[in-house]
């Protein structure tokens, strides 16, 4: 069995994003040298997440409507208990519930075993500052 | 370590569905040979789900009132910008955000290690054509 | 290939409750003499989830709160059918759908392949039972 191990490092300016990093996998695959086995990709962070969806700026706008409605941004400590901590980012966590926090994809012939239009994706809901994404390759 | 790849072909003729395609994943375990290792089972479509739970028809019903609730069907682009690509199916790919892409089991003793009541379906969100699924197996 | 298996027993006395059991999980890779591979660690009762999220008592407050806003307890079989079945727990079959119910976590020169807060949490949504957490660890 071989392995192989990646860290990649995120950092948006911004609170909230979405980053296509499936150019990233791919090459990891290929530095791997597996041909059969599974690829894990998953955020090292609490406040965001790795998932697998369309590569569309409109549905990426729809996440952020969708995710701000059932997991509204809310700094009052009375509303989200977590923020007693002195922190302001409860919903992120709740957000990345949502989306989740891994996915586990196929290699086949070495190669990611996609559909036609899955990207993989990290998912930012508590930015402006380096995150990492682990990227762990397993099979032969 | 052994692999082994199949592609199952679902076709819903309505918009909606929940099929358990428990039986094709045993039975690709058997073919597999693996006795020790590792089942993912995804859904190759994004706006598709691949979930384990109950193969109880009320429940299956409850899905399908509380997804419409939590996410509803809207063709309008002014309120899915995702539905100005000329799609009207925004919503089925928040749908499939909350049940999930995949599911990852446990093969032990040559059989998926499953609790009393867990079963795999398929969740169809945007239906009425063909579209795959994917069973990877790895182990020994 | 090396392969490992434990059976974690779960029994909150509360209805919901959230229980830290990345020791448990730690102790299990050790067990296995694995150095690089993944470990999957899923809930087998399909009214619980396994998650990875912060050890803070407030969150887990908030996460509380927020699941019964989304699947709120209702015994009602007009509400949820499948209540019909004589069952009350419903809601507990959708909140497991938010939380999930598995995690594959790296594992990385002996160790989990964590961030800097990742833990992992059994998620109990319909307790005062007894309840079985999967460990499955592959790899070399």
């Amino acid at each position: 069995m071989k392995s192989h191990t990646e860290y990649l490092t995120m950092n948006l300016p911004t609170t909230t994003g979405f980053i296509n990093i499936t150019p990233q996998v791919d090459q990891a695959i290929r530095k791997s040298g597996v041909q059969e086995g599974l690829v894990l990709c998953n955020s090292m962070h609490i406040t965001a997440s790795v998932f697998i969806n369309d590569d569309e700026r409109g549905l990426h706008h729809d996440f952020g409507v969708w995710l701000e409605k059932l997991a509204p941004f809310n700094a009052d400590p009375n509303v989200y208990h977590h923020n007693r901590t002195g922190e302001d980012n409860a919903d992120a966590h709740l957000k990345r519930q949502i989306m989740g926090r891994e996915v586990v994809v196929a290699i086949t012939k070495g190669r990611l075993d996609f559909g036609p239009w899955e990207q993989i994706f990290y998912g930012e809901f508590d930015g402006k500052r380096a995150k990492k994404v682990l990227v762990k390759i397993i099979g032969e």
